[in-house]
């Protein structure tokens, strides 16, 4: 049995999904590989000591530029703020380590383009965490999709609607609201959500090549967290697009943090020849389907319950109608990053997967700015 | 093409729905019979001319035995509160006409067994308005059972649930709520709802054998709403019990007044060896199906959306897509009686058949004041 | 009491839901207004007449010519195909008759202009038959957004998806079929479909001040129903735009006729500070509501069953919990029209209403055509 | 901080669920207790230790009687098939170890009560795994009807449905069917499931005083997995009953193993003067609630995604809209255990409170067999 040393920089949302990853993809996963959390890395002493007691990681950090050299290192996972994951992941891959990131890679597509190349010159394993591929019921699309269930594909809808900023009094910068402020985020929900609306439609339906978006920034100015000056935003409050993929197929997007009443409501919806599959984060383990080859009278939308042991991931949890939730999509991801060390295949969305959806939220970005349509590289 | 005069006794909620379906059933279901709206009977002189006039009726009457003598009528109508049921259709049998009434038939097993043998003496056709039956998906349903897409039947559970008598301040008797009064409605919920949802239940599942049941009055006393006098409420507030059928099927019915936030939650549900279906009232037009046949990865309960051509009645009305509502299944059973009248073959409930469900619910009234099972007459 | 006599052009779909409106409204919602099916007028004398005699007309036409000439019409409503409404408005208003048009309006803005213009100068009341307004959970949703209880809205999006028109075996032109044919439609879903989804967008949330559309046509050839003639399908398949409102709120909108698994699903959402709206065709009935203000840990969507007396329109139906159909926004609207005509103040969508949405869904071509946003004369 | 040293018997299904709520309990509810896992039991030496292995305990155990005399154990956790949990109770308990037991408690009430009485007399901590209580939005349905926001109650109904052993090829007995034969499970679904849908009504709307059940056998006869032989089924397949509560209220139960379509449909709905609540375990983070003083026209059931930091658990978890599942409720369980040990309270169902439960199961069985009204000794 081989062993991978994980360390981890960042102690936050996402350094938590992490870690509960790292611990149960043996658990509930078990293969040929070990899974040893070697060290954490944040800027508090001692919160980051408390942290690496409570998650059983071996040692801590309080400088990145420390972890990435050290030699009990094999993996560095990024889980901080998006301004910081260039300059880590590039560092990591200098010093041979594979590399994880949370999404979106870089803050431009130049960054993760700039990082993708990296990765690729020291010949190290990468992944970027669009978890929500993983999510069983998004998985089990997948397969229908390619299994051709659907047919030809006429149209593809996402949308990720939150509504955590709609007050003017919320400040930008600092811990807990750094994703308002474009130093840190380098943009708003198109780099945050749509980036997740981009990659899963492209994994489920093919390349985008073509968009063509609108953003607006609702409050125009906000305090600083730490500063406590007024500043003018600059992220995106909202942002949508119109697409066409290769497959011909026509689409939708949007995301934004002001619908009232949606938490996290990531959704998808394509419509084929031969049926129709619908998601939606709120409800992830089920799928809607339409099979329009059901008998004509009795036809109609069909809410699979994605908790059978023949569903993608299933049988390693519980028994069937018991539901899993999203740490899990996580777990899923890890335990097939780790599949893919063991087969030297990647089975994980790359850095150079990554850029693919740099480059649509790029083109959105140009076109919102510009009132036109932009072909993407994609 | 032959023609019928009916004559309606009572304005009320059901004069109302009853005068749509004579209205509409002709033109939405044009057959060989032309329907004259002949003659209206209510108390008040005033408000049944104006009644009269919207509706079309061509005279109007305030004494229901003048109207059931009069020679222009082919058919009379009841549309009163219960305890005047028997007596009308009896002297409307008596005189030779062909009766509809409004359930429960009569307030007892005994007055409904007397009224199904007047009709039967009098040889004239009758009707009892059980309309959900002729909800197009509750009739779809019934295909589906009788098809066989269910196989053996393993459960049935229906409910009737509504909330507009929970407030004590409520009074009893009197025009709008006669229901709560056991002199004019015979009983409470065990008549009125439970009565709909046992008619459904052996129109679909067949006869129920034996019953136990629960009733209970949680408001003790109320005020007359014309006396004004304190009263004790003698009608059953809620009414539950369990039920086994002659087809070894096991069921729970319930029905209440006093179920928060359920406006008229009329539900069945049945189980069987291949399949289930589930209906809900607040819903009319979809049907839910679970068809254990499909694929096993892509089970699941599926809504169908009764509203296309080859679902019962549907073809109709509109197009796909486009629903239909409450009233429709008045018009819907009334097209089905003149169909009957017209091939000499019943489509609809009888009064005959409209015993069964009154020996249910008798039994079930027994069966709660004796805290023991009862067998029914079914 | 006044009275309204009708002369209606076209017997099929929608010829038969107005006429329903003209026979309900009056029992239902009666006034002072009484109305008189004087004349229905179509191409085939046989099936005219039988129309007519089922619906009670009083007579027919087979030339819609001599039926705008009548002396003893005071209304001409107009259920034909689009390309004819012109022709048969202008002359019923050059003869000083009432005119009523299922939408969209003209084929064209320009077409629509002239139309407004001529009953303008006539000084003859119009309508168009934007019914969907008079769902009540619409009519409903209309009061409370002007009640102020969402707030600033931030955005709108809405669809309208169906899937009649996948198979390439179905014709195009002909009497069921001509929706695919541009010379009878003028455009595909963008003025059959998404004119619906604009107008109400309009009436709940103002004026559009720009768009973005991209259309596509997925079929490209088929055979003429009459002719059989292979032809180039010129509509649009499918449309979408991006949108501004002139409140700052941003749009999406959607039609299509290949979206696999949906009849009629016109939807819309609407987000604002304090709440949000969304609603569905399919359940009609139903309004979704999130009010921000509850209480934090029991906030959520609502279910608004808008059933009840209370809400617009439901007082003149049944009881709580009993839901109507798609035919009473048909109903609905003729009797608010009656109402107009009573008080002198139209209460409908009347000609000059309806070149707004035919300006925004014009701008919605050019901008699909050209590839540009375009700002809308609205 | 102190430590717990936890001694596991079984390795089943619920098996793991303990033994992952064992490792993460201390992560996302760190409080002053360590846990160990010390010991695994099970018959197979080999798969026992590869359990040992994945889920990290110090050693393993054959023979469940050595597990108990270890003086390394604090605690042992009971997760075999019903007709054992008795056995290895009273050693565990006799020894002096904290004990906690999958539910049912015993296989009759009479070893429920002896067991209680064990750990009484021992002076040992108790638990009995009722995890669904610690589904947030089941925690959370408590903390309102505690507060008063239902009022008075009139309703609760509650069913768990499944439809696994439909099939008459299923054996019954052996490891996997375990749950079919009586000889090792006590009862059907009357202690399987009704057991939990009794403990969650009690939790929630207090004692139960009276019940009148009913059950069925649906298939007669089985093949036994391990024996190959032709035997009678003797457990209940199915099981229903009526019941009134000490507070005045009724209810409906049903449990079945035969309702197609269903996987684990635990529901419960519970109606009162101000307000009703609704669950379903296969959405198990969203809560129904109906708030009767809502503006009137807006009134409507409300779907709360049970996900927020201030829900139950939930501020341990992720961001809002973010589901957990179904483990979760184990974890939450054992994280108040812990917070109990800690306290000196007992937060969780003891062995004294399941006795409660078994007493209800008890008297619906016998009710079942005598025909009769039982009264509960809750």
């Amino acid at each position: 049995m081989q062993r991978i040393r994980v360390g981890l920089v960042g102690t936050g949302f996402m350094g938590r999904t992490h870690s509960n990853a790292f611990r149960q993809a043996p658990i509930f996963f078990p293969g040929d590989t070990a899974v040893e959390l070697a060290a954490v890395c944040a800027r508090n002493a001692e919160s980051t000591a408390r942290f690496a007691q409570i998650w059983g990681y071996g040692s801590y950090e309080t400088d990145w530029r420390r972890l990435v050299e050290r030699d009990d290192i094999d993996l560095i996972d990024i889980a901080t703020p998006n301004h910081l994951h260039a300059e880590i992941a590039l560092a990591a891959a200098a010093n041979g380590k594979m590399v994880s990131c949370e999404k979106p890679l870089g803050v431009s597509l130049a960054q993760s383009r700039q990082m993708a190349d990296a990765v690729a010159a020291a010949g190290v394993a990468s992944m970027v965490w669009y978890n929500y591929r993983r999510i069983p019921a998004v998985s089990f699309a997948k397969h229908m999709i390619d299994s051709g269930a659907l047919g030809r594909i006429f149209h593809y809808r996402s949308k990720f609607l939150q509504d955590w900023t709609i007050s003017a009094d919320l400040p930008q910068g600092g811990a807990a609201t750094w994703r308002l402020d474009a130093a840190a985020a380098g943009s708003g929900v198109t780099g945050d959500l749509l980036a997740h609306c981009v990659d899963t439609a492209m994994w489920l339906n093919g390349p985008i090549t073509e968009v063509c978006g609108m953003t607006e920034t609702f409050i125009k100015e906000r305090t600083h967290a730490e500063s406590g000056a007024r500043q003018a935003v600059t992220i995106d409050d909202a942002s949508a697009f119109l697409a066409r993929f290769a497959n011909g197929s026509l689409a939708t997007f949007e995301a934004t943090r002001y619908a009232r009443g949606h938490k996290a409501q990531f959704t998808f919806e394509i419509n084929g020849e031969h049926g129709s599959l619908a998601w939606d984060l709120h409800d992830l383990h089920r799928l809607s389907y339409f099979e329009h080859s059901n008998d004509g009278a009795t036809r109609g939308w069909r809410s699979i319950h994605v908790t059978d042991g023949d569903h993608p991931y299933m049988d390693a949890w519980w028994v069937p109608g018991l539901q899993i939730g999203y740490e899990h999509s996580f777990i899923h991801q890890f335990a097939d990053f780790l599949r893919g060390l063991e087969t030297g295949k990647s089975l994980v969305p790359d850095f150079e997967a990554a850029t693919h959806t740099d480059a649509v939220t790029d083109a959105v970005l140009a076109s919102a700015r510009t009132g036109t349509w932009q072909k993407t590289m994609a």
